[in-house]
């Protein structure tokens, strides 16, 4: 992918980010990951809503969906499934944590190949490894997907054998909460599990999407706090983001499932297969 | 100011910061503020060796104080007393949390205007809001002046009232910590407090010397839990920054002190007068 021609700011191929930025200087804004294929933005209506909602929490106006939608198909190629990422800041404002009275909010799109996923990943499932680093309780920014993420990269930086693929993030309280990069699922008989994330954590679309559709696979969705030990105690564990749509979780740390269908179902609902 | 010859990126004018820098992307990155006269960072040492440590707390290897100090001469005039900002990121890396395994840090130097400070505020005080906005407990990141400040953002929009210079913001258990742009500082009797941040707020080079010479003012100097109601018992408060020194507070909410002569003090020692 050429990088020169990868992305677009407030629409044009040549403006650039300056440090005066808010975005930059203070991770003052928003972002969303999402699949596109054949320059169609997957579950596009629902990563709108989510991007309009989490800019609203900050006091941002979101850009509307006909000038994010035309830097997609500017960007993208038919025929190519691409990974788009939108960051939408405050915009430009002199050094200081107030934002002036009237800001211009700054949007990027960009274009990034699509992660590869090991086929073991669709047909068994994925290990994930228990994060140090937890994440900090701030019910004004809990749940949105702001550009504050530096919780996210320790806890990333914790790991670098390849046979894990992501880890569990838990809050203050020890109770899990999501993973670096994707919401989580417990299974416990007929009733489907997700943590609560009203004081940390990003609540994904994807998460939404399956909260909602839970009937589908003749569950009942539930949000509720979860530890650790009981997470070791659920039927099955899922993970999920909007690239892959979900995995099944064999093994955390010394903790090991038999591989099972849930993730499987999830995904050719969502139509993400690979 | 012309903006445009305002900043370099990694020593150049013509430099630009990409979506893909993790500063932008996930506010992975550190900053410092601080005044320079005549091309003279004030207090350089401290705030290099700050620098160095804040980046060493998230894994990033400090750019060399003389590329640094060679951007400052470059962007400074003599004769001319300005506000400087370093910002130092991990550097570029594809979409994804996890840095690559060799990354080049970016740096940015901007060069600001003063910001213009009421002669009320030196002869008499400042006027602080206590902030709804709590700072949530990270150890991992607590002292560090990192790119992650949404908190500080949104404690700032919180009023708009001229006649307010600061906000105080305190942590989960109401402990006061700091104020958005400031370190605090409460006198009783012989004893100069200050609140710890070894779990939120940023730990400033002003508040180090502060500390450090306190003894100049007759002064022993403490750092300890302390709460709002602690903080309205005191016999002075004093906030902080690099930018002014020093500032009496005359008044929190409703609660208030006579004009008093700290603040006046150790912008003396700073030789922050304005």
């Amino acid at each position: 992918m050429n990088n020169a021609h990868a992305y677009l700011i407030n629409g044009s191929f040549d403006a650039t980010i300056t440090p005066l930025d808010r975005g930059f200087a203070y991770g003052d804004g928003v972002f969303r990951t999402l699949k596109v294929v054949n320059c169609v933005p997957q579950h596009w209506p629902l990563h709108y809503q989510k991007l309009v909602a989490d800019c609203s929490v900050i006091g941002i106006v979101c850009p509307s969906p006909e000038l994010l939608m035309n830097d997609i198909v500017q960007l993208c190629l038919p025929n190519e499934t691409v990974v788009a990422k939108i960051i939408i800041t405050r915009g430009q404002s002199e050094r200081g944590y107030m934002p002036p009275a009237i800001t211009t909010p700054m949007r990027v799109m960009m274009k990034r190949p699509m992660p590869t996923y090991l086929p073991e990943y669709t047909n068994q499932g994925v290990t994930l490894h228990v994060c140090d680093t937890f994440l900090a309780a701030q019910p004004k920014l809990a749940g949105i997907k702001h550009l504050n993420r530096l919780e996210n990269v320790l806890a990333r930086m914790e790991w670098s054998d390849p046979a894990i693929f992501d880890g569990i993030m838990l809050d203050t309280e020890s109770r899990v909460i999501e993973c670096t990069s994707a919401n989580i699922f417990a299974r416990f008989g007929k009733e489907l599990l997700t943590p609560d994330l009203t004081q940390c954590g990003i609540a994904g679309i994807t998460r939404q999407i399956i909260l909602d559709t839970a009937h589908l696979h003749q569950l009942s969705a539930k949000i509720a706090p979860i530890s650790l030990s009981e997470l070791f105690s659920a039927d099955e564990v899922i993970i999920s983001n909007s690239l892959y749509g979900a995995f099944q979780v064999i093994k955390i740390g010394q903790h090991a499932w038999k591989s099972a269908q849930l993730a499987a179902s999830v995904r050719k609902y969502l139509k993400y297969e690979q």
